[in-house]
This record gives structure tokens, sequence and C-alpha cells, in this order.
């Protein structure tokens, strides 16, 4: 069957309730991620230019539009600080492109809270099963999954929420096909955080279109001339889920910084020693990191998020990392800080995964301890809850973040939408 | 100096008189191609579907909306009969994707008509440059380089309308390569013309995004994991113009048929024979094209627009084809046509080129006369508009060409876009 049978098959599946309630969280997660990157200066203008009509989609930031300008908007903005989900199965973020489009498209036809979850849910895991049919070789030529996967991904969860027909979502994926773009020529300008929103808008554009009468081709994406054959896709075989979902194993950043500094700062995060009791830390980590993230003495705000030195010194003084607004200037000067890190030792061991790091403690008593994470154990829902929770706070204040916490938990629609305006 | 460099620097060049005469005379057929599209039954949905914003900026059928929004409606319905201006250098339309977003922005900041045409020129020489620049591996594959290539001569032409600076210029065509799209598993269906619509648009937003402070790669066209480099360019050597500009050698279809019959309309229309004269007739053509449309009893309008006997009989009994209408089911069982095409005979003559036709016509009087055409023979701009006004008054009727045309030449902007609404 190929993958257009599949995923056409796929969006008419009914949705366990783990994975619902994993998209649950990737909701709440995403919401905070855009309402603090829409205060973002950098992306002001941008912004602004877009609030050019009325519709029915709330708009991160405040005001509202059209489903497809709003999902182009906020997918934008949900990724400007890249701070929203990952998925490493294929490398891409797929919230950012799914849920912009289900919001937006939930707003105008006005679907429950639930549904909208449950499109988001197949939505997340088609884009990561386009992105594994895809392949490595259209991540590495140069494509960003993140928009191409994720486009598909966004129609198969606007045609799941717009009830689509078989014919219809058909359609829907031969007209993605024509619009899913995005390449990673872009990473480090503005552009990166905006192939988030072009793929949300496809999605929402390649649904309603099909709904419109408008036709593609039967197999735009598998098919000849299409999109995989054009895009460098390896047409990887590729199983729908059945028990175990994809979802289940995306990753939510904690931490505001480099990625590869994770573990590391979740292994610490459970020494509970204070800083004046402690005599030596060797942090061990993946050899990978060490030309990424080990900047001994960052001198900036941007150069700590990519310190291992540094950022432990932080967690131990208590400084949190889940802060944009702790990786400033001033702390790169903290002295402090600065005197801690000295007793801070990083050293590269092959016998670990790039998602493991292992730290050994000396206090001044003379104890060693031992502390390890690996970014991959399973993490149980409520503590993924309270560590999103606390994430959100440090992003938005609580008064900001519990109440969209209280409106994702208690389904309600039209709450978590009034939260976009961040006010 | 890459592609990249040569497109800003070639952005705020003089314009040749002769090649913006081309241009004016394509921006005549555009806007009729796009008037008689809008009245196919086809699009009606998806076209009252756009209808949901107002703004400066008129669209083909009636109504307006904003820059970008009337960009993707007029694009797509410009191409809905596929009978639209030609490039074989690339193989694209020009048009279709470059006057959709130069006209809307012109209504948006109210330029004048000749700057507008100047833009447009700019940015049909720049999408065949880009289109050269891709190659024929592009287009092979599976890019439709209407829509790729034209997206790039879509955001060029926007560009220099918008007088963007040479920074903003760069992150205008930056973001281009993360829009442009378009894959060829589409022709046959709605979403060929709509491929060129995308294209337009991207013209319209990428040059406005970038106005609004949003950047991009510096180098995606053909920077590293940029769109060449990913899109299968060939990254071929392609000179900006000097003397002679691309525009030069577009084509224009003046029969609503099979581009492979044309040389052969074109010699048989200055047969000025009666049909009661003729006594045989031999057609010569290009091998190439007996399979394509050498249908020698059609029996569908569709039909005829593939068969060398009925249209050349359609031609010497005085029945147009310039007119979509007349490929009409009852032309197919016309008695009159049928009696003369059995005296067509159609064979394949390997000397003539893709574009030559040779016809024998041997007259009950004993007389034989030969006609011949090439479509490459060099058209004098007088004789082109004759011929374009004669096919825009099949197309749309006298009462609505004829103004159209006066707009187009006597320079006014609004009286041009008025005659969109086709009414």
């Amino acid at each position: 069957m190929s993958i257009t049978d599949q995923l056409v098959k796929f969006s008419m599946v009914e949705v366990p309730e783990e994975a619902a309630a994993m998209m649950r969280l990737s909701l709440f997660d995403w919401a905070a991620c855009g309402i603090a990157g829409a205060a973002e200066p950098e992306f002001a203008a941008f912004r602004s230019a877009q609030m050019i009509e009325d519709g029915p989609a709330h708009v991160f930031g405040g005001g509202d539009l059209g489903a497809a300008h709003a999902a182009l908007v906020n997918g934008t903005l949900s990724h400007a600080l890249d701070y929203d989900d990952t998925h490493f199965a294929h490398i891409g973020h797929p919230s950012v492109a799914v849920l912009p489009a289900v919001m937006a498209l939930a707003e105008t036809v006005d679907t429950p809270l639930t549904d909208a979850i449950d499109a988001a849910t197949i939505g997340v895991e088609a884009s990561v099963l386009v992105g594994l049919w895809l392949g490595r070789a259209h991540y590495q030529v140069g494509y960003h999954q993140t928009a191409t996967a994720g486009a598909f991904g966004a129609t198969l969860a606007a045609a799941r929420l717009l009830a689509l027909d078989k014919v219809q979502t058909r359609h829907a994926l031969g007209l993605c096909a024509s619009m899913a773009s995005g390449v990673k020529a872009q990473f480090g300008t503005m552009a990166k955080p905006l192939n988030a929103g072009l793929a949300a808008r496809t999605g929402v554009e390649a649904a309603l279109w099909a709904q419109a009468g408008m036709t593609a081709a039967q197999d735009g994406l598998s098919g000849p001339l299409g999109f995989g054959d054009t895009h460098h896709g390896e047409a990887a075989d590729v199983k729908l889920p059945r028990k175990e979902w994809q979802i289940s194993e995306i990753s939510h950043k904690f931490h505001a910084c480099c990625h590869g500094l994770h573990a590391m700062l979740e292994a610490l995060g459970g020494a509970k020693v204070e800083a004046e009791r402690i005599e030596a830390i060797k942090i061990r980590t993946h050899p990978r990191w060490m030309s990424v993230c080990n900047i001994a003495a960052p001198k900036t705000g941007l150069e700590v998020k990519f310190s291992y030195a540094h950022t432990a010194a932080m967690t131990l003084l208590g400084h949190g990392t889940g802060a944009i607004a702790n990786f400033s200037d001033e702390i790169a000067r903290d002295k402090d800080i600065i005197a801690l890190r000295a007793s801070i030792e990083v050293v590269e061991d092959e016998s670990l995964s790039e998602t493991q790091s292992l730290i050994t403690l000396t206090l001044t008593s003379g104890e060693v301890r031992r502390l390890r994470h690996d970014l991959m154990t399973p993490m149980t829902l409520e503590s993924r809850s309270e560590k999103l929770r606390t994430k959100a706070k440090a992003l938005l204040g609580e008064e900001r973040s519990e109440p969209l916490w209280a409106a994702v938990i208690g389904n309600d629609l039209d709450a978590v939408t009034e939260c976009f305006s961040g006010k």
C-alpha cells in the first residue's frame, strides 16, 4: 500500500488515549512557546504586517485572523524561540507545523478541544511517518523536515478536523505535494520559524481547498513526478502505528539552551546539594558534544547556552535554565558562577550515547556522588506535566501559564485561544 | 557572480523599450485568458471560497482581495485554460506567475502601469533565466518550472515594483527559496493552474515580508542547502541579458488547441481558398506530433483539440480555432467538416522541426499550392498585436476585449483592472 493510501486510511483511525494525552501536553507547551515567541521584538514588524484582516482564529500576541493566515503567523511565532517539541526519529518539530493548523481550523468550525487534539495527534504522527518515509537523504540534502514532512502532517490533521471524505483527503494530500517546501539554508535566520508557519498554512489551505472542490494529483506524494520523486525521498518502508505511536517518543525541551546540555542539566537537577559543599565536579558526555556546547568561559548570554560548565554552575547556584531571560550577558559575568565553574571539569566519554550524561560530584566532606541521566528515559505523564508547567511559568509567569494549563486540562478551546494574546 | 548576486543587480536595470512592448502584449493576453478562465465552471467553487476579505486588488470574475490573495486567485484563473504565453527556453509559462503578482501590488501601492510593465518585464526575464540556471534536470525530475522558476521571477518583479533595496531584495529571494514549489504530478488536474497562482502569491509575500523586516538565507537560491542544491538544479552558466532579452522569444498561443497543431493552422490560415475548390490536402509534420495530436476521427470537442485533419477542415470552412467554445462536441459531429476531413492526409516528415509544418493543397482545377509555417518565425509587434486582439475577441467578445486593449495601450492601470470582472 502506498504511503498516500496509508495516510488516507490513517486519517480516520481512533486515537488511543495515551497518544492524545501526550498531544495535550504538547499543545500546552506549544501555546506557551507561541505566547512567549510573540513577545520577541525581532518578529514584531512581521506580525503587525500580517494583521490585515479579521477572522475567527486567535493569533499569538493578540488579534485574530482567518484560519490560513492565523496558522502562518502562529506557526512562525511558536517556533521563534526554537523551544518547542522535537521528534528525533525524522528530526523535526512536529507541533509547530500541526497545531497552528488544527487550532485555527478548530476555532473556525467550532470543534471541541478533544476532537482538535485527536486531529493534531493524527497529524503529528503522520508528519513523523512521512519524515521517516522521506528518510535521512531528504534531510541531509537540505530539506527542513519540520516544514516538508510537517506540511503533510498538518494537511492530514486538517483533513481529519474538517472530516473530509477519502477522495477529498487524497486531493488535500495531492495539493500539499505542490505546496510543502522549506530549505535548511534558512537555519539561523527568521525564515527558519517561518518554514513552520508555511507548513501550518499549507495544511489549512490544502484541506479547505480540497473541500471547495480543488483537485490534484491522485498521489502527489508517492506517485510519478510527485513530492517524493522530486524531493530526494527514500520511500523507506513505513508502517502505520498500532500499539506504540511515534508521539510517545516526542521530546520536550525543559532548558532554554543547546540540546547537548540537557542530559547533564537533568542529572544535576537531582543533586540537591549546596554549592559551598562541593569540592569538584566531573561531567562526562558523548564526544560529539565537545565541539558543540563546551564553551569553557562564555562571555555572552548566547555563549552561556553552549557551555557545560557555566550552566552546571548556574543550576547548582539556583539559577533556572528554563527561562529564556536567564541566558543574559549579566549571568555570563556573574562572579559566583564563574568561581564555581572553576571546579568543573568536562570530559568526553565514548561509552555514553548522545542522550546520556554522567556526573561525579566530590563533596568537601570527601563523599563522592554519581548522577546520571538519559534523555530517552521514559517519563511519566505526571512528571512531564510538572516539568512543562515549570517551564511555562519560567516563560510566561505563573499568572499567565496557570490559566493556560487550566484551559488545556479543562478541554476549553475558547479559554485556550484566549490565552494566546498573552494578557 | 552567483545567480542571486546577478538577480539582485538585474532588479534595478533599465528596461529596453522593445522588451516592455512585448510585455505589454503579454499583459493584454494574460488578462484576456484570466477573464475567460474565471468563467470556467470547474473553478467557480474555489474562486468563491477565496473571496473572504476586501482589498485593493481586482480579481478575475469580479470582487477584490488583498494583494497576496489576489495574486493566488488570478494566477490560478489565468492559467486555467492553458491558453497563456509560453517560453520554450526553460519550458514555462512566465506571465501567469509574474503578472498576477505585479498587478495586485501595483493596485495596492498605486503604481503607474508603465512602471508595472517594467517590473513585470524584469520578472519574466528573471524567471526564464532562473529556469535556465535550474536547467533541464530540474524540469525532467518533475518540477514545474512555471511555478518554481516563476516564483523567483515573481519575487524579483515584486521587489522591483516595491523599490526594495539590495538587502531587502536579497532577503526576498531568500524567502522565495523556502516557498517556491510545484510538481508536474499535477498536470491534468486543477492543481496545475494552482501552481501558477502559488508562484504569484510567493512573489508578493516574499517581497512584502522582506519589506516588513523578515530575514532569510543570504543566498537561498544558489547557496549551501538552498533551492538549487535541493531541487536538482544544474547551476548552468547564465548571463543576464544585454541587447537581446529572452522575452523577445516568448510564444503566444493563437489557437485553443494542442501546440502541435499551431504551425499547420498558421500555414492554412494563409490559404484563402474555398473548401469546394479543394481536391486533396497533404499535411507534413514532425514525427513527434503523430502520437500527440493526430486523432483521425475525433468524437468529442476535447478530441478535436488533438486532430490535424479536423482542425484543418474547420479552418478551411471558416470555423475559428481561437475560441475555446468552438471546440465543442457538436463541431466533432459537423457533417461538412467530416466530409472535407476525408480529403486530408497527415504524414510525418523528419526533415521538419517540431515548430514547422508543410502543406500541399491540390485544387480541383489541378493547381497545386504549397503552404508552410514555422512558429519560430519572427513576428512584428503589429502583426502580433492583431493576432492577440483577434484571439481576445474570440475569447471574450469584442465588447469586452476592445476596452481591455484600449486600457492596456492607454497605460491606464485602473481601466485594465476594471476589465477583470469580465462585465
